[in-house]
């Protein structure tokens, strides 16, 4: 059988987070809580369950939980989204990307992404036929070009795609970065798929900066946000995408041949847990507890990091340490340091430019947890 | 935006269920049950949330899941594939479909199907670039023609998709009919997608054939099953496909990217209850009765009907009744009578074959919910 993703291997997600299993390492690669789902939640779950939803929930989502959604964004962001025609509840954001994806990319359309990025842009863009725009971050801020974003923009330009909180590098776009794109793309017919799933996890008294709050970006945009990240439940794959309605129409004609719809005892024990906002308003506290507490244990190592603005991984910098490639060293730190993280160079399609010595470690651990871990990278 | 699919609107089970509700209609249209799922299984799926199997589960499925499958399936079919290799977890049978669909059809690729046939596999091809040939079941018997299907085949046929026991009539392929196209398949290199959701309801101790008996099309085919049919929780949208090692790497793919993995409570919690095989091996006895009752309730009404021969699915034929249209008939039906059915129409592409007069009812429901359904039908 000939394949029709010739470039596609094993994620690196699934890869190290084997290896750390197999060589028992202390797995700070894939990006999961090493810590319980609320009590609360869980026993909402169970009293779905017990409450007989457990057949089908409606395709775009369980109609209480897309209300509850809302009500969420109207809170946060100043806006309130339909949940009728504008909210699609799926199995999870990466659901929502793949979707987002297929239901507008054609062939020959080109899709401008910003490297690294995370690795489902690219082989749902290809699926589709579409053609791959990359603009290279810096290695050194991380920060998004527009002019050169401005020189990739043309008549065939059918999407770009943006992350914020960005996944790996934990940078956010500020409200100017929103604003110079916002205007940049007044006019025209471009469409937007804004993946904002560490909405929650942004430091330093920054605020997370979503499409939805830029009248030009709302009105052409897929959002993209997970419970999975919020609710510290990875496993449960809930997410949901805001879009205009036209935009909403043609993400759940694919969705609902995808799966159809999402797991109905979790939507409904969601829907009740997030009627008190205490479950998710501290979270960027939460976290940020978590990155200023490993950033006091790198400092006592040999790598070199900047603390990062959001998300939960921290990029480390190992050149004074090795000269191997970054996949290299990540295997080798696992299997012979006994810590398992996630090297860079995956995230970027062109090899030249991923020659940083920078791998990604996730802090969503107990604080033990990554004692253990950053003592071992200490003996480096 | 234009859509990349004009043809489709919004699914006709999503339509009648909507309707039903709107109308407060008894639900005899999208096939769930509305029978409790077994305490016995909620109960390890609240254990599995409570021991913290709340992150990511292996892409591929949960290992233990994927033994208790090829256990299972070395018990009733009598070939055990290889967990590692030639089974796949993912979020519904439906995903297990479009990613078989996505990960094989490439532009101008035919694809034959039996129509009338279920609504996913049309818009999956069509996403893809592929050609949909059509070979239509008689509306008397729905049985395959094998001398079309013949005809049909050429260079250009990538895969054949078919489905027993089928939706929406009921009808189920005879030890016969595999081997007629086991021989037929020899040698070629076309694919087979075998959808096999319904394979514990097969009745009149018939057994249910599947393409993992058959070595010709074993080792072509993608065999796809369901939890959701067989444990009663279609909402726990988890299924399972069995695949030869190289199809399954490349449907894995796919998987990868559309939902990474699927709900891991639920991996967990069906993984222990597959342990015990009563708690799936009297399902056809206990789908066998509810048919039996219903046939002898419908017996009063002025509907024709044969008893269906697998699925939690009847036909019945409303000719003496009325002359509308499917459609117009299930609508009024739900308005007026109070009874939700699904037209046969929307299973087929060529609306010439569809001037049956015939209507889908869903018997997975309590007998007091069939005996008020049916006093309402015999009013006509
Ligand atoms: C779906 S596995 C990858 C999880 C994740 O988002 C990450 O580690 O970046
Ligand atoms: C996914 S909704 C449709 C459920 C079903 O399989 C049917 O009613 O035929």
């Amino acid at each position: 059988i000939t394949t029709k993703l010739p470039k596609v291997g094993t994620t690196i997600f699934s890869v190290m987070s084997a290896l750390a299993q197999k060589h028992n390492a202390i797995n700070l690669s894939q990006g999961f809580p090493d810590f319980p789902v609320d009590k609360k939640l869980t026993e909402e779950v169970t009293k779905a369950m017990n409450s007989n939803f457990n057949q089908y929930a409606p395709m775009a989502g369980f109609m209480p939980l897309r209300e509850q959604i809302a009500q969420k964004t109207e809170k946060i962001y100043g806006i309130s989204p339909n949940p009728d025609t504008e909210i699609t509840v799926l199995s999870g954001a990466s659901e929502g990307i793949f979707a987002a994806i297929t239901a507008t990319v054609r062939e020959n359309d080109e899709v401008i992404i910003f490297e690294p990025a995370y690795d489902l842009y690219v082989p749902a863009i290809e699926l589709q036929g579409g053609i791959v725009r990359y603009i290279s971050l810096s290695t050194s801020s991380f920060r998004p070009d527009f002019e050169k974003l401005k020189r990739l923009i043309s008549a065939k330009t059918r999407l770009i795609i943006f992350n914020t909180p960005h996944n790996p590098t934990g940078t956010t776009w500020t409200n100017e970065d929103l604003k110079t794109l916002d205007s940049l793309l007044e006019g025209s017919r471009i469409l937007v798929l804004s993946d904002e799933v560490y909405e929650h996890l942004v430091f330093d008294n920054q605020k997370h900066q979503s499409v939805l709050s830029y009248p030009n970006l709302r009105k052409r945009s897929f959002a993209v946000f997970s419970f999975g990240k919020t609710f510290h439940a990875t496993g449960w794959k809930v997410g949901y995408v805001i879009a205009p309605k036209e935009l909403t129409a043609e993400l759940r004609k694919i969705h609902q041949y995808i799966t159809f719809s999402t797991v109905t005892p979790i939507q409904v024990g969601l829907s009740e847990f997030l009627k008190n906002e205490e479950n998710y308003i501290h979270l960027a506290d939460f976290y940020q507890q978590k990155r200023d507490y490993l950033c006091k244990l790198l400092a006592q190592t040999n790598f070199s990091f900047a603390p990062t603005q959001g998300t939960y991984f921290q990029l480390i910098d190992y050149s004074k340490i090795s000269d191997q490639k970054d996949t290299d060293f990540a295997i080798w730190l696992t299997e012979k340091i006994g810590v398992a993280s996630i090297p860079i160079s995956p995230f970027y399609q062109n090899l030249s430019n991923s020659s940083a010595k920078i791998l990604r470690i996730c802090f969503a651990k107990n604080n033990k947890t990554l004692e253990k871990a950053i003592e071992k990278l200490s003996r480096l």
